[in-house]
């Protein structure tokens, strides 16, 4: 995927095509050698997602559970596609509408699940660290699709992904990760991804969303708008909450917009072809100028949703490949 | 299909085998040759859907997306069980509760749909043209599953070919269309298709749900329904939509049984051999007689359902072979 | 599946590998020999289920409808699971958000969702006799799960195979079914089931909630909790209705569980190597103690939930047979 060398552009550590991890929770803690091999795994299936006939039999005979306890409707569908072009069955747990209502708790749902024997779980969970708590319990694969504050990992993946086909590389860039950044596990996943691969992560917003404090985790943060862009090679707007507004986080979208919305003016700051990225849904006029939005060349933030899909076909790979190993699997009880 | 020589009931144009349409957003601007042949190939789909495996494999490797911004189970079950009897992968998008619901455009939204490639994406939605302006924007295939009260082409298929098999011909039939005709999308879609295949439509109701000014749209308007289903070849009742109940529109469920409610004997006043349709879900008793609905040979009720398969499976194959012609899909943005 | 000569265990009724019914609306009417059959086919099912790869073709071309007028995402699930595994084309239909809610009738639903010519419809529904209703009105199969107070056929099925598994019989095995026996269509099908194969029932529980007049039923009724389970082979939880509470029929939690909670001491009044069962979803600390509901090798609630893919497998694999049989299929109207 990668032009040029992969070695020189990725630290140098290397894992097989096998994968070692029977969930994927979250990047923290992954190597560099296993994100570059996942970011390879995944661009093979960009074009298999181009393809006029999009089907696999890799995961036939696999199910696949859904278990969304937050609404999101792109998310869900996109492992949803993942799971069905790789030939898996793929069940979706409404589980804003279930026995959860009823109390019972998380981990007598995920019991419940398991014993139907699905071989891969999606959690979506407003709780960080939910799909850490499933996994150690549970037989099958977790795939944390969002837990609370904590982590996304399909999302930075597939913005490190969108990233590394435009620039060939993530050694060396610099990414400014602008707006909520306080409350955002988007922003937290791709600070362990980008960091983690050589990367320069800048936070950038107002202090009650980008507090100095989170210098220690390896991001500097800026306060000011212009000068977090300045020279950046890539922008990724976070999606203002609008929950968060009046709650004195947050004044109001106008003058949002008017300190820390991405306009033509700001990205001229950014390094020559920088790109913008948004993981949507977008809040155009807030967070950032609907013309910004919608940059040929410069906005990538339909490529990132394409991106999206072949990142969970990857993961859906290789957890299968790991769930074929018997080292990786002996350790749950 | 039809019995005796198809070129005898059908105005003369035809098309081959293949299909020019990337989408089907509407009936007008169909040719009455496309709509014969449409009707043919969904006719192939009857037998089809009354074996016992009832499986291809013409849309394997394919993805359909469901976007419902109405709720629909029917409709939605409908287009679902066709794609998946062709073999697709079927996607529901919960859209009353997705990220629509955050205030992201219908634009952005379809952006983001089609980035995820499915190969057809079916969408019903409240305003009038939604439908197109997607088809305007993806590469997608839309399938228009009803917007606002402009069309909805797949119902006035089934109607159609539901009537087809029953005359073994359309040309020269009298078609009446009773009740709520001003905010039907299926009285306006059944009016272009039976007009250009050379039947007679009147529009039958009340004068506020069935204005005079529609015989400019090349129906025969009636306020009596006695006159109005007077040697009628097919009687066709829409639902009285409870909510435009007491808004100077429709008086009250009782009056609207009296003066336009299909009874016995008012259906003695139509052709010999005459059918009743309704598209359905009915108010029984409102705007048809409980025993009309169930007239065994007379009311097609559910034979409109089992063609509506049969219809989609059609839309399905022949947007498909679209998707393969180059010119078609050039025009594409 | 039965250790020893499955001859010795049940009663004597037999049938051959066919399955003479095209409808799974209760356990009542059921002969022993089908009851046994019946559990023969799911065993062999729990195996398929365990392995890594679980798909097979029996039901390709087949469409399973799911059709819950009540809540439940278990056992849509497991139901939905099955079918899948089978090779099904599987359609949810969101009921409580359909049609159904402007009117129209159960019937007429179940008319028009048959003319989409499903081979199965799994229905739940609050009025008992619902499937019933449809299945004599219908072509399709109807598989009930679970119907208001009166049957819930397939948890009896999944409850009998644990214990079957376990004990190696069913005849003259003593079950205690505790709770809210009254409203319960688990216990009404578990009564059916157990006394039909030979096992004595007891149901143990306040006199508003398992009154005496049970007793022609064919159960034993026990109000104190302590008598009730003693020597019992199986304890059979029930859950709590919160629904249920303060309406003069459950005092509150802790009363509850009090006199009727299922703790270490109670459980030690049942016989030697005593199994605990419960439906799920389970309250911990009202009708059964944290621990109890966890206790290794006792518990089978996990394992009831596996069976339940496994029963539910044999029923989709048992009805379509049937449906290949004239016989069967002559009497449909």
């Amino acid at each position: 995927m990668i032009e040029g060398d992969p070695a020189a552009d990725f630290p140098a550590e290397t894992v097989g095509r096998d994968w070692l991890h029977k969930d994927l929770l979250g990047i923290q803690g992954l190597k560099a050698g296993e994100i570059a091999h996942f970011l390879e795994v995944a661009d093979s299936y960009v074009d298999f997602g181009r393809q006029s006939i999009k089907s696999s039999d890799l995961l036939a005979g696999k199910t696949v559970m859904n278990l969304f306890f937050e609404n999101s409707t792109r998310t869900r569908a996109s492992f949803e596609i993942a799971a069905a072009r790789l030939g898996a069955d793929v069940v979706n747990m409404d589980v804003a509408t279930s026995s959860v209502k009823k109390g019972e708790s998380l981990l007598d749902t995920a019991y419940t699940l398991e014993a139907m024997r699905p071989d891969f779980i999606v959690v979506r969970h407003s709780q960080a660290g939910a799909p850490l708590l499933l996994a150690r319990k549970v037989g099958s694969s977790i795939l944390n699709a969002g837990d609370g504050q904590h982590e996304h990992p399909t999302q930075a993946l597939l913005d490190a992904l969108t990233l590394a086909r435009h620039f060939g590389r993530l050694n060396g860039l610099t990414v400014a990760i602008c707006g909520d950044v306080a409350h955002s596990r988007v922003a937290r996943s791709n600070l362990h991804l980008l960091t983690t691969m050589g990367a320069h992560v800048r936070f950038v917003g107002p202090p009650s969303l980008a507090p100095k404090a989170f210098e220690a985790l390896g991001a500097d943060v800026f306060h000011d708008m212009a000068a977090g862009i300045s020279g950046a090679n890539a922008i990724m707007m976070l999606r203002v909450q609008k929950e968060r507004m009046g709650r004195n986080l947050i004044p109001s979208d106008r003058e949002f917009f008017d300190f820390f919305g991405l306009t033509e003016n700001r990205l001229k700051l950014a390094a020559q072809n920088a790109l913008v990225l948004h993981p949507g849904p977008m809040n155009r006029g807030v967070e950032i100028a609907s013309e910004m939005a919608d940059l040929e060349g410069v906005a990538k933030i339909r490529e990132q949703v394409e991106m999206g899909v072949a990142v969970r076909m990857a993961a859906f790979e290789l957890m299968n490949s790991a769930r074929s190993n018997p080292d990786v699997m002996k350790v749950i009880p």
